[in-house]
């Protein structure tokens, strides 16, 4: 990100250079003064949310006034807020979900948007905003911290790293709350399904998981739960595969099983997983400046203004794929890739490369798929003990960096391999985790998601283990999320492994 | 069942009138003989199963031998086995699935396979033989018994009574295990979607769950956590509802909760509902009489064919599932209801029944409907406390009823809203359970599906509540199934209020 550090300095003047901040016991205490504080969700739910505030209001803020922003960013705009009392707050600790004051995606960007935040913080004489949310909500954060400084202000902001698609972090933010329970919650149930086709024989799971931008919730599942196959998009993005190539890496999978004697399996991958491959971004950006001018007409004759290797790829996907890319399309009239269920594609694609197969008889089973979308399930679970620890610990720093005067910064939990009492807490620099895309001529601001390293610790791992995985049947069933018991404070291994932690895999 | 008694006596000449067995301890004791014992899955997963085989093993047949039948009933008559060694057995203990010996759907019934089983049985000098399965596979275990008996042959049947379908059961068998963990297993992800719902405010959450050809796992969940609407199929089927009915009573409920502000909600269905609907089953069968003879033509004149209300009816269905009624059909050319997905159905009627009232200004708001299906990964999970100590109980139940001489029983556990420890064993004449059907002008044995019983207390308990839940938001969120702590012995509702357990609700 050190090519835009002009940039970033321009665009935010008043919080370039920020040092991290890392609290010490003793040396940075709360200064005991009351605050004022608003507080508000932004974006997709995520498991443990409310205890980022519950841990402030009781821990922290005794004598401070703490106001909920109803309904994410535009309940800051519009001014609808309720008072966080700890009578109101309190049925809400360890609770799935943001529905104490609910959640939007709106973002406060334009000079109006800010100029109504503004007239909200003053009205209320905030003292403090904290944003919990992920990668545009904390830019959003980072870009209203400026705004308030550059108005010589005194309402500080800080963010709160919040997704569970666990593509919000840096070195000093290893992780987002959310990613742990949602990847417990998927393994629970990738584990039952593991289960029942070992029981039964007969099917092949394909298992589309969250995760639209990044492969992390993916990845980890296989982690947890050793699936057969697991597609990261990352990688099929960066060894530039086709849609040829994945179905064929999965028939050679079938093939190989069905000579072991195995009928059965399960596949997981990631719901954006289309979006990672070249050649369909492509064929996506012709369809949509074909349909934009031209009529489908019944005889296929619009086909010929596909290049030729996107007219290969059209014709090589399943017919009710191709009505669904031809007739759904959003209020601008481009194609609506993210309705694809891509489980049900693959399904039909692998179908059609082993009923190929079968023909010049180098396939004698029965392929049998049967497509699942754990998606929405997993976003409000009860937060597992490690999300809901780490929410109370991003609750403390937020409430001591608002103590200790600071803006502009994203909470920070450290030392998360040792045990809860031996935890660190801190805030880092948002304009750190600063990049800019160049848009209409302007640069703007972005908090760039992070995606799959290929190179990393928990994709090696992975990749070390997946051909065994895959012919083999090293199913996990990892069961429930536990609140006691041996295994309850268990760590995902995605953070384990990033973190260099040594343990018995 | 009376009406039929002199049927099941001449089909059960050696079984019929036997009495229900109490096990006394002390007075029913381990007669202490080494026995050979045959134990087989049938049919589909529940959680709890390897437990009725792991106690019985440990616990009560030291010395004797215990032969698993691979994939079950085939393993049977194909005389596939394993020796259930403890060292084999030991890791399955509390684990769902059945996957130690894996399961299938057949059936022991023609005079070949019956002698098949014969003579498994006795190359294997078998003194027992143990069915776990639901009500085919219990009504073939009393086949079996009979059919053993008749020839003499030492071999004793005894069945246990197995689906989370929760449809088989009587006064002494009062539930089957599976039920308990399916349906907290669905209620855990039902109070994870409550919660988001909630959070995001803008979405209708239809969740189809399992259960074909009886509503107890919808009625038990809403039970667990109350959602706004829960349909269940006998009530359906009793009033003689309509689609359209159907439709409208969803709509209304969603147009009045628009005007209390909620544009948000969570509607529950069983998966069989569309077959209990009346009119749907006379269309189906029309068009199944049209499709074997007409040309389907896209003028459409083939529906002229089609009776005035199932014409109607066709109409009115979205024309998706016009055409995959139309398109998708079985081997023997019969329409595929079992393939519709009536949540995804239902989503589109409501919309279309919204459209028309928001044109005539009955209806202000946004609908957005998620479709969801909750099913495999409830079949294989942990066992829940109650299925685990369940599932103990039946093998220990079992172990008892072959060391006393028994044959042609279901094993049965009472007294289970006591403590553990307080549970009672026996056993349960399957005659007791059996009815007839008269298929090609002869007399075939049948378990019928107990269906949910619309005077009975879970029901009853359901319909007071039901409009109190459909306009306020009482949502409960279980949360995962927990294995220790002061909810980890909770039992399911269903069986509670049907045993008259006194409970704060």
């Amino acid at each position: 990100m050190d090519g835009f550090a002009d940039e970033i300095a321009n665009l935010f003047p008043n919080l370039y250079g920020q040092p991290s901040v890392s609290l010490v016991p003793g040396q940075s205490e709360v200064k005991g003064q009351s605050l004022k504080v608003g507080v508000v969700f932004s974006g997709g739910q995520a498991p443990g949310g409310h205890n980022v505030i519950t841990d402030y209001l009781q821990e922290r803020a005794r004598g401070s006034t703490l106001y909920g922003f109803k309904g994410g960013p535009a309940g800051i705009m519009s001014c609808k807020y309720v008072k966080l009392t700890a009578d109101l707050i309190y049925p809400y600790r360890n609770q799935g979900g943001f529905h104490m004051i609910c959640s939007s995606r709106d973002k406060i960007e334009t000079p109006e948007q800010l100029k109504q935040a503004e007239e909200t913080v003053k009205k209320l004489d905030l003292d403090g905003l904290v944003i919990i949310g992920g990668d545009d909500s904390n830019t959003n954060a980072c870009l209203l911290a400026e705004y308030f400084r550059s108005k010589n202000m005194k309402t500080q902001v800080i963010g709160c790293p919040k997704t569970i698609d666990g593509d919000l972090k840096c070195k000093d933010v290893p992780i987002s709350f959310g990613f742990d329970t949602a990847c417990k919650i998927y393994s629970e149930m990738i584990g039952n399904v593991m289960v029942d086709a070992r029981s039964t024989g007969k099917y092949y799971h394909f298992i589309r998981l969250m995760g639209r931008a990044a492969s992390h919730i993916t990845l980890e599942c296989a982690l947890q739960t050793h699936p057969n196959i697991a597609i990261i998009g990352e990688e099929v993005a960066a060894k530039k595969l086709t849609m040829k190539n994945v179905t064929n890496y999965i028939a050679d999978i079938i093939c190989k099983r069905m000579e072991l004697g195995f009928n059965y399996g399960v596949i997981i991958l990631p719901e954006g997983l289309i979006d990672f491959i070249p050649e369909v971004k492509q064929l996506i950006a012709e369809l949509n400046e074909i349909l934009a001018h031209d009529v489908v007409d019944e005889a296929g004759m619009w086909k010929r203004k596909l290049r030729s290797h996107s007219h290969d790829l059209f014709e090589f996907l399943p017919q009710s794929i191709q009505e669904q890319l031809l007739l759904e399309r959003d209020p601008h009239g481009n194609v609506q890739v993210a309705k694809i269920e891509t489980e049900k594609m693959l399904i039909q694609m692998v179908e059609a490369e082993l009923d190929q197969r079968k023909q010049k008889g180098a396939y004698k089973g029965q392929f049998q798929g049967k497509p699942h979308f754990f998606g929405y399930e997993g976003r409000c679970g009860f937060p597992t003990n490690f999300d809901a620890n780490y929410c109370n610990a991003l609750g403390y720093a937020t409430g001591i960096l608002l103590h200790s005067g600071k803006t502009g910064l994203i909470s920070s939990v450290g030392n998360l391999t040792a045990p809860v009492d031996e935890w660190t807490v801190g805030g880092t620099a948002l304009t750190s985790l600063m990049d800019v895309e160049r848009r209409h001529g302007k640069f703007k601001p972005v908090i760039k998601k992070v995606l799959v390293d290929l190179e990393g610790a928990p994709m090696l791992k992975f990749a070390s283990l997946r051909d065994d995985w895959a012919l083999k049947n090293r199913y996990l069933s990892s069961g429930p999320i536990q609140f006691v018991g041996p295994y309850a404070n268990d760590i995902n291994y995605t953070l384990m492994l990033e973190l260099g932690a040594q343990f018995h895999f």
